[in-house]
């Protein structure tokens, strides 16, 4: 099992990482048969298959933003009631979208080609955007 | 690492494909123990656990229509201004749903046996319904 | 493959369970690098990685409450028009919720220790609390 660590710099909420993480597979075994898992540890921070489509996306920001507003304040938010610096982000919206989004998945890859649809590309997405020092990791088993 | 492709034809929204699921592992070995992975390969098509009940199915296709109405023009679907033929489908909606939904389980196997719940059922959801020449694959690890 | 069952009582919706999957692991090989799935075998309970801040779970459930009321009467709950005894519970909200939520995480384990970001716990979450008997599983492949 090995582990790759992968720094990222979130300019956007929706970022296609999917050529990288095939890079990271064909250094590793260009003939690899297995299983990977790429996965966040941020708690505001998705991995998800999605259609990389440059209007679509801006329908998922909608949806997103329609389902779990920015603009509301959400108790979390309520920092004067929370052990936290005042300078704490108040970044409420950004757990609830990550609830539904996940931070993880995992994907099957045959000889040394990760196994995904010809529409689907693995997407970073970035629920606090704003935040630095992020990371996203990804496991071959 | 053994990997299945099966074909599919969606009339309904959900469609529980377990005894399917079921059948390969038993053919592939009956006594079988590990995990499998039932994925698509489809930007609109997820896989997931859910009660197979004749209403609630009714309440789940209502619960998508209201967060993702079917009625709603999107970004996406606004063809003029996308580089693709004018017959192509208008399923911005779809792309919504999937992305809450997911394209994947994990589901372990005891002895041969899917380690579901009494009322679990894998479900085939297909969020473009129309969509012909559909698929599922099963990896067995 | 070790399946390990745990039985817990819901008290509450969001029950954090990291410390007891950490104790497993760790009783399993505490030097252990590999995965594991957490999972639940019940239609309405899921497991999923939140934070553990007590003015974010009020959010989480008014969330969850927003996107599913438990105040509407869903079809599924027109015991009437089901095959089950009128004492059958009421709660078509809680599958709505589990859909969304899903009922499995796969973590990696690296020298024996969950692989989760500072701010990841694992929660088992009951969409239909007042239930009893429930119980998730842990597989360490």
């Amino acid at each position: 099992m090995k582990r790759i660590c992968k720094t990222i710099v979130p300019k956007e909420e929706f970022i296609n990482i999917t050529d990288e993480v095939q890079e990271e597979i064909s250094s590793f075994d260009p003939n690899y048969n297995g299983l990977i898992i790429v996965y966040s540890k941020h708690t505001t921070a998705c991995i998800r298959l999605l259609e990389n489509e440059t209007l679509l996306k801006k329908d998922m920001h909608d949806f997103m933003e329609r389902l779990a507003s920015s603009n509301c304040l959400y108790r979390h938010d309520d920092l004067e009631h929370r052990d936290v610096p005042p300078e704490e982000r108040r970044n409420g919206y950004s757990h609830l979208r990550a609830m539904l989004l996940n931070h993880q998945e995992v994907i099957p890859v045959i000889n040394g080609k990760l196994d995904l649809g010809k529409w689907q590309k693995i997407f970073y997405i970035e629920c606090d955007l704003g935040k630095e020092d992020r990371t996203y990791n990804i496991i071959i088993l």
